[in-house]
């Protein structure tokens, strides 16, 4: 769990997401965000929250003895709670009653978890979108260039390599369109109290707690649930399934990349990243970025049916199941991330070997007899495959656009609260 | 894989629905649709078509024999289409050149298998929608009843039990939502050719494979996909993975009933079915349907990896994933129909007590101080959850009937064509 | 679950050793053997043991509508038991009140698994071994030749194609050596009652129940476990995870022969069998046995996961893991054999082409500095590798004999009993 | 990846164990046993290796960067021989050179792992023989106290609740025999080369690789294979199968003691340990034990899933597989220690009332007609049970003893080298 053996399979910037300090910058947000919410529907007093909000900052607090209490409790958010109480204290002693009013243990933890899902699947998607950038590229420029097919790993016809490069594209594409699906449904605040009623959080006879809800979603940005998603998890771990979807798409693509630069096919090569690798035999293309990509799509199965197991939650919550879920969580977005980022660094760069891939299917032709030939590797089946990738080209470039504009759209949305 | 184990945790329907014979029709189905398509396009004779499909009937074949072979031939599209060709032979000698003409075996036997899924789909979002529906009448019946909340195993505090039904339902129906917007995207006509690019489907020099797709897909009522998905397999499985949340959610249900039907609770209890489990002591409250439904909440997941870790295939066609994927494909869908079904069963005979609950109830306020008694387990909280209940009850059916609608048109839309 | 997928990646013997059929029969024996047991130690009366011997014969029963039965009422267990009762009864009307005696249906069934897991075992082993023997020979045959060695699918070094083809029988030599041992301690006889504790196998206040475990073990030639596994499952998972690994390195054989077999590569291929497989292109060589092999790689590991899954079984028993861990038994077995099998048919007829990985490695030289080539691909390191290739090839035969031995005495003592 | 969720589910020795810096320290373990090795075999001078040993201090590092750097090269081996290097090159110029000879980036990861694995299985096995010992106190105080057998989650029989205790320890005795048989074939030296002949180990025409492993075998006190185990992962992955069994077997318990420990069955509580959990509740019987335990369970099956699906590597050498199963393998020891230690913390101070058993017993009586009460749940079932307890917990012993024993010895034979 060190990042040993986790660092060359993601990113830097994903260490940080999930680093101890983030995660407890997202919870005092949550804390943050609900005194705020509580304030202004009566809950608590203004001056309580004022206290709360400006005791809320990283800086105030020792994330490593935190952490380290949160080992022995059971669960981060008990220490971090005790914490931000008798810091509040300090300050204003009446405040700390107030402090996470009304809320569960594991409100505070799949909210801050939503927040910084939320960053790492920013990542995970512009990462995505460079690598399909780049594919598309690679589809216009070599739509024209023949390639075999190769099934059961033998050859069997002739297409466009510009249509393989479209073919790999096309599922990214769709998980791209899928993951904004998901995110809306997946990145929810969880409010529910103890017992996911939010019964505690009534105002003068009045039912507040919506209203609360409603409010931390707005300044968080993220879903205002109409269920306590405590113990039901099934939107949380389908965006998770999402994920397995998209590292595996990243994994055929990076196998196939893999086949075609081995040395004795030799129509692709990794661009030799310096600094990567350090291999003594000077010819070694160096399949980094694949070894990352398949390394992801190794593990990421099994990670999602861990979430997935973890869905019978026992009655109104957990034991054990909550918290497996919670430690499988972040492996699976940097898995993602690292194979992500790994593609969308060697696609630029990919050195396509045209003249070898004529070469090879030259080499097919001619062990066989004329008419075999003809039927099965004649340029007329690279020119209609070529007819296709075009197509295919043109129609995921208007998908993209569509998601742009989305993507726009929300992002409109967010800056005009 | 004989019925011997997973005959008790699925039905009959599901083992007639993957049965050989049904396989077969499927397989046929597929073949008398394609030679229809391309006739109509002028791609074959149209005397060919008419006898191609005048033979595309399972009566005609030696199902066990078929089976047999292509265990011996590594798919069973081999000898179906050797045996519909000599079949075609005996009656119009110059039709057996067009059986299966410019298909591959994939082709054949993935849109067979999108044929059966869809009808094993109906089946499962039957009995699914059949379980919510008993879950929304408990769920109104016993909304003033109040039970313990229990976290960690633990009571913590006291709830409705109308809003436990309804946190069973909601899941439930989300899934139904996600599953109608996961079907037409996944079941999809496979056409491609060898190669995927349909490049012999060919008429006067114009492509008409697109048109022969389009075709089929308006005859079967599948997808008419814009990509070959032989190795882009991300749709289909999606679909699994919708599957495996939906379990998940059963499976979640299933332990709560467990737990809630335990002697020393008392709170619940399945009616007794007769036929079903042979104890010989009588008070044994019979957790038949529970059972079903946990077995395939163990299995899923696991099912759902082996999906998702065939996803990254060799190039243009597979090696032993494709195979993988097949036949962990409809242990599935049967684990999720077993499950579906016991619950749809077993939820509208359960029978509930609601004394037991009160006095489960009373007993943990009785160890309390009363000040903790009252804070944590006092009527006010239960209805508190109660109005919950109505709420989150109300909304279901709102959307039960958008669900019901929208099935409404897309069979009318069916039926129109 | 039907044959359709399953046929083609296991053997006819393994759907036998499943077939219903079969596992009836080995119910059967197991009641036989319970009676005996029991009236050799005066538990229960000779002659209705006698009765109940003599009708424990599969073709007295309609195994279709026993396992139809078993479906609906949760366990093939119940119907069988009770249709044995109704048929003693015909025949000896007192006795039938002596079947099943104290047992439960849990003893009934997994005492019936492991004796037909035995038959697969050997079936697996057997088949292991061929493919042993055929590496062996093509160690032996090529220990001269030299070949790349290729490490991220790149070249690397070189090495002697007979020490890769001991490196590939090593683990599988291995894996024979962990079957050896774990195969007594997973076949046992499961004879718990009820309860586990045998309680109502008393003969005048004398606990009778070990000596009728201790008899039936001897009679079915099953390990007399000194404790009721019930719920004790790690020895018989374990077993699981043996499978597990065995199809994993015959896995790693697979995907290095299909690298090898590639076109451009053409260094091995799968000798043609007649019957698999119809490609229409002439010169593709068709992995058939990799295929097969890489399909249970890509299943076992998941199947292996679910059985561990279920070993947290609820109490004295199960509720759910159970029949779930019955249900994806048999299909590791089936994936196991299907692997070992087609290894087993393969690597026999292998072709091997030593002109191809000397000039593949003289391509690969040609491309480098002298210095280089000089240093990692001389002709000093296949023959250093081929020494090394002669080393662990004796060692693997000692081994093979040492495991023969200990099988032929336990072969003998079987006889002897 | 951080403590954030894995630090309450596994323990601050386990952090330590797989910490950056301590494994550095193995990696430099490996280098200085390397280089010792190879001086006394003379295949390099003495005075380098005396630089190169004298270099092998971990403070002389920044471990940090070295991680950092690892990050971008691929694997931590790379930047940490070329800081080794460049830290002998200023003592000793000569020196440099003879860092890391011969040996593969691979020799050196994997070594390092199996030191830090040996020193995780120590600290998991020590808290397995703590819970053991307290089962059998258990067991031996409760011989005699009648508790309920519970099938399907109600209540069947009676049995002993001492049989119970005796029967949560055995399989974890099991498994301590079976982690004794499995350690010394999968804690090896790995020790290749490139090629996995340790071709370039040669003195004077006569290789010395064998020397060399032997040597660092004994120094490092681990297992010296007579195959490089690069791609031979079968012994390796099967410790980590033993892992999940045992994971397994607590997790099973911990069910168990959960469901006993239900308020409404109250016939057992976890102690409570200060500090740990902080609910308001104060009647809640904290299952913080057990949810650790039962967190490991859910999450032990995928990861040795991750570990089987690495094993089919390519060639001589991985693409992305080797580094999966890197990345997968300290969570698993970390949760099985998590797992462990918690039970060995919970079960001394377990709260026993058995009172309440035999209460639950009589309410359960009372439900029944005569007969069936005293043919299921009469005080004899539970005098046999404890008979059985006190053979089962002597034979348990009997087996930790002789386990005690070869440990023992083993430590002596360490002592002597």
């Amino acid at each position: 769990m060190s990042p040993i053996f986790e660092g060359p399979l993601t990113t830097s910037e994903m260490l940080e997401v999930f680093s101890e300090r983030n995660f407890l910058e997202a919870m005092l947000r949550f804390e943050a965000s609900l005194a705020r919410a509580q304030a202004s529907v009566g809950l608590i007093p203004e001056a309580a929250a004022q206290s709360i909000i400006g005791t809320c900052k990283a800086e105030l607090f020792d994330v490593a003895k935190i952490v380290r209490e949160g080992g022995r409790a059971g669960s981060i958010a008990i220490p971090l709670v005790k914490s931000l109480k008798e810091t509040v204290a300090l300050f204003n002693q009446d405040a700390a009653a107030y402090v996470h009013f009304g809320a569960s243990s594991q409100d505070l933890i799949d909210t801050a978890l939503a927040l910084v899902t939320r960053t790492a699947l920013d990542l995970i998607e512009s990462d995505v979108r460079k690598a399909v950038d780049a594919l598309l590229v690679l589809a216009r420029q070599h739509v024209d260039d023949p390639v075999l097919v190769r099934t059961l790993m033998q050859p069997v016809s002739a297409t466009s390599f510009g249509l393989q490069c479209a073919g790999w594209a096309a599922p990214l594409v769709r998980s791209l369109q899928r993951l904004q699906l998901a995110r809306p449904h997946a990145l929810g605040v969880q409010l529910g109290g103890t017992v996911g009623t939010l019964g505690r959080m009534q105002n003068k006879g009045k039912d507040v707690g919506p209203d609360v809800l409603a409010l931390m979603a707005a300044e968080l940005s993220l879903w205002a649930p109409d269920f306590a998603w405590q113990t039901q998890r099934s939107e949380w771990v389908a965006l998770g399934c999402e994920l397995g979807l998209l590292v595996g798409s990243l994994g055929k693509m990076a196998r196939d990349l893999a086949l075609m630069s081995q040395f004795e096919v030799g129509e692709l090569a990794e661009a030799v990243e310096p600094g990567r690798a350090g291999s003594p035999v000077m010819h070694r293309r160096k399949l980094v970025a694949c070894t990352v990509a398949l390394a992801a799509a190794q593990r990421a199965p099994q990670r999602v049916a861990a979430l997935l197991a973890a869905v019978p939650q026992e009655q109104e919550r957990l034991l054990g199941n909550w918290q497996a879920e919670l430690a499988e969580w972040p492996g699976l977005l940097m898995s993602a991330h690292g194979a992500a980022r790994a593609m969308a660094l060697a696609l630029p760069g990919l050195q396509v070997n045209v003249q070898r891939m004529r070469a090879n299917l030259e080499a097919v032709r001619e062990t066989l007899p004329p008419e075999d030939a003809a039927q099965w590797f004649c340029s007329r089946l690279a020119e209609n495959a070529a007819e296709l990738a075009r197509a295919q080209t043109r129609m995921l470039v208007d998908v993209l656009a569509t998601l742009a504009e989305a993507r726009g759209e929300a992002n409109a949305a967010k800056a005009a609260l």
